[in-house]
């Protein structure tokens, strides 16, 4: 089928697999009149590349984003926006055993059970370089969130056994590490264990959180369309990810009702809540608090170690997967769950516009 | 919009609310050909009852399922199939507060937001009535599974602070306690601890595991229909689910690669996995070992305790929940995250059987 | 597959087969605040009755749309809005050769082929009683519409031979005939042709047209969901239909540039066209013109005569349709174009809310 | 919204303006296995250029196809198939009075309408242009379908009032004549009649056939995805088509009922009809026939002579449309009716595969 499509009006498809042509992604349903510019997505695309921050400046000529349809004049036409990124390297080298070996841990196996064979260089379309197109994508939803005011807030949480309690968070931090943690401290901490990692040949996982602010109460679609389902979707759909919370999550089934219940009060005539274990949604729909999502990414699948595994014809082997790998893929996907989140509420927001018949015909009268 | 519908091709649509006439589901897509019959329908719709256990045989006659279309002979005919309960009492009757005040953890306040108004009888569409249609289609959807050998096994896996370690399940117990739990010792001391809850006038969450067998490797779609994403929304998409995990979930965040990584070895030509830490997917396409889910139920949030909340005109008031309310919805809850799961299951199985050129060949040649 | 659903944002799901226990429709993402009642509903279903004209008051207790969910106090809430119609005498009986042979321009044999057998009482899913949940659904769909301004007049342009030029067209005649045409003289020749055709145990077809007025310029989307593609596709599902024309249609193709483009003109600043030959769309989307839209209905099937056939097991036979079958089911057919057109026109109205950006600000700042 | 995206398990999604870097299609959900070159996609794109026949070998190095992604080693993957062709010049020059004045027939000014302003170098994303996304999608469908032994014939049945009697259709014509018509002397006739429009600075439209047989019974899904209502949708969704008929169309409804059925008669155990009225097609469902379809083009809008208009700031003007401009799009078009048929009939085949539980079974078990 047709898996690589994502969203109701504001809609991507995304195309490409590690060492093809090309990279990129369709962005189809984008409203008319969004001020957009190929930085604006390279900005985004810094962000997923090893070993940046988010202010870096020199910039590698790699993974450059080119704005191919959709944009007149410097501004969204309302049709299919087409974003590319040129593969560097793409020409058939030697992949050596991944070609008949099974890695652990990846999904080789799997594509070749589902589709008789696999485009077996660098992971082809199960490579983390899928990531791309979503987060092309994401810099344009983010930036029309931006024009609603909307802000999106993603940073690592925890690098393997080092999580930032709650209230150690300054945001301010984020970008000032390469780990984008929100705390040089337990970055330092994240470092050490990295480097133990590193020397162990092995890799290790985190959790990815998200906090968006500005949402206006209602977004979200009762019952399959939830906003926590609709961000759950997303945000499960990237490669790495096995778990997802929004607010307390797994936490809130330890509580007890009464400390769980966020308190409403009033202030100005507007509603407003004392706390939000909820995350941000009641019943499915935001609630004008703070929607708050969190990501668990297992430990990068791609080890030094040698692994017991099988071959394509079922023969027990052993592999250790040579080859630069990345200890950790926590940070680099600190931007693709925030690129999923925006995209999931640009998308709610937009659907929600037909709710009332009043709006209808405050819009058409 | 239209959030009431879930799945591809095979596809649901629920409706009703909570004090409505009815409350059911049409369920499109189902192939043709499947025994069906309004009891297999019926054993499903009685595990969501209050105070049941799976056999019970002293059924009230309530929740009772037609089925109005899509059956003929008592054979599914490949056109929708239409189940319908009758809502008990639905002659309204003074709701009280709870129809000028926002009740703390509930919709009450976004639907408002949303849609100008709301049906305020019993919570109405997001009443936990709602959960009816899924499950009544989910028995459906766990009928064609099990024609084709797949199982599903689900549980509550903790109640508040008491959780089953995997060490100690036991799935021959399930059905003997009225809190599904996969332990006699467990259930006993979860409910020991619920009865705590009551006497405070509290309330508790905990977390649901379903587990499927049988489900042959290769389905899920690369990239956003991936075999987790789509558990991931249809899970989360149940009312009270703030966190789901697939396989180690969570705790894979905080493992090591050469750990959390499952070795392949080879068995009489199959290809099998030593450990499942991934919970069945591989690259979000299902690898042949059981599948693991698991869903963070927040706690119940229906509480006698008086609460701060808002009125609709935006002052300060309190309220206690008056009524008979579950102290946990767990139990109750486990059959729907079973039938999310069915359905999801079943959706991308059907989908899968266009993945190769040389399977439409052997179809239509 | 799940082939009952209707519509992206305003969508409908129909159930139910001839001889069913009961047919019915699910209207989900229709807007909160429409007034709705069952009488609404019914004023729609009376339409398609046999024998009746529009404003026929001796009704026969057949056909009754309850309306199970979704309404309260009287206005759609905006959840799903379950309607359902009872089947009078819905047991089986002798349904006699049709359960073994194939009926000529029937679907027995296509339905037999794709499911590998069906409900044969009465055609089941294939009925013409399949139309009743698009008839329910299309009376909200107009009420929401007639809330915008926008006003939808179908009718019977020609009974088999029998066509009304479009210089002759009064649509204040349309009710006043039992054919729903705009000429008493062409329905009075309609049904002399009509007669002539009952005396010989034959049937006919014919054309309806629909068109709407007060559709603002801008809706229907670029590329695939193009207003007039939208139209098509809603139409052409109506079982009978065969052809559909948007404007001059099929004339447009043997006419000349210069006399079937519609020169525009400028009155009080707006922009308006001379004349109507597009049928109010340019490239797929309205523009601000009356909306024409017709469907060709082919000769009812169901004849008396003897025909040739084949049974079920390959063996050549005749047979002759017994029972009481309408002639020509066009005037029964028009309100069930004029509901398709009303769900299409309100489904793309909603999509386009979100166009632009500057909209999105005026919604949400 | 996104309307750039169509089908359900064969889906595809286009891109690109008439002047923008380049134009595109990302199919998404092709069969693993398929074998597919750019030279396969460049047969297709070159029966869409202007003044070729099929046959032609002096290609011009212009719009070239290259894929992307989604093909390893010669073959599909399952993963999407990006096609890219780059637009050759596509510098901003003067577009003079096109880019302030609306031209009638064309979509100036419902872009306007919609979107608040438009991309107005060449019509933009309404460009007959974006119709090479369709076509290269529709060479890989074509290329499927063709695996399974069905064959798509489109061609040229009218050019303005020159339409070809169906008893003179001699098919091995089709590709000998630049108009694509099974018959030389209608092509002569044809070419007059062209030459006539071109010397009164005038245009004209036509009619498309598309014949598709090896189709096997049951290919379409009641009752809104029935195979008629997805072939209208899709043909009436290319740009200039205006009407869409599916076997006798509009000839059907002035036909009497015992003409128009089709008669079922056995051999050898098959089960065939003796006519073909309904165009292959019973209740929606394939029925083993050939498929028949045809298209009404409307003329092309762009002529040389003047004709009245408005400006953007509504005010009213003339245009005479400057440059070269086909007197007719007719025989480019056929290539494009072809495509979105193939498209509608591969993605429906695909749905087809889970109607039957037992299908299921043999699938899986």
């Amino acid at each position: 089928m047709a898996g690589s499509t994502y969203g109701t009006l504001f809609k991507i498809t995304t195309w490409g697999e590690s060492h093809g042509a090309a990279i990129g992604v369709v962005i189809d349903g984008c409203p008319a009149g969004l001020p957009l510019s190929e930085e604006d997505i390279q900005i985004y695309l810094d962000r997923r590349r090893p070993g940046q921050s988010r202010f870096t400046t020199a910039r590698q000529e790699s993974d450059r984003a080119e704005i191919l349809s959709g944009v007149f004049e410097g501004r969204t036409t309302g049709t299919p926006i087409s974003v590319m990124v040129k593969n560097q390297d793409h020409r058939s080298k030697d992949y050596g055993r991944i070609k008949d070996c099974y890695r652990p841990g990846h999904a080789d196996y799997t594509f070749d059970a589902k589709y008789g064979f696999r485009d077996y260089r660098g992971g082809g379309r199960s490579s983390g370089r899928e990531t791309i197109g979503r987060v092309a994508a994401g810099a344009v939803a983010a930036k029309l969130l931006y024009e609603l005011g909307i802000r999106l807030t993603a940073f690592t949480r925890s690098i393997g056994a080092v999580t930032i309690p709650e209230e150690e968070y300054d945001f301010s931090r984020i970008t000032e590490n390469k780990l984008y943690m929100p705390s040089d401290i337990y970055a330092k901490k994240a470092s050490a264990f990295l480097e133990e990692c590193m020397k162990n040949k092995d890799s290790c996982g985190g959790v990815i959180e998200c906090r968006i602010t500005g949402v206006p109460a209602g977004i979200g679609e009762p019952v399959f369309q939830k906003l926590d389902a609709a961000l759950a979707a997303g945000i499960m759909s990237i490669g790495a990810v096995k778990g997802v919370e929004i607010g307390d999550g797994f936490l809130a089934a330890g509580a007890l009702g009464s400390a769980n219940n966020d308190a409403f009060y009033a202030e100005d005539h507007h509603i407003l809540k004392r706390t939000n274990h909820s995350g941000g949604t009641l019943g499915g729909i935001s609630d004008g608090s703070t929607l708050i999502i969190r990501a668990a990414i297992k430990p990068t699948p791609s080890i030094a170690r040698e692994e017991k595994t099988v071959t394509k014809d079922s023969k027990d082997t052993t592999l250790a997967i040579t080859g630069r790998h990345d200890p950790v893929i926590v940070p680099r996907a600190v931007v693709v769950v925030e690129s999923m989140a925006a995209l999931t509420v640009a998308d709610l927001l937009m659907v929600n516009m037909s709710s009332r018949v009043e709006r209808l015909k405050e819009f058409y009268l």
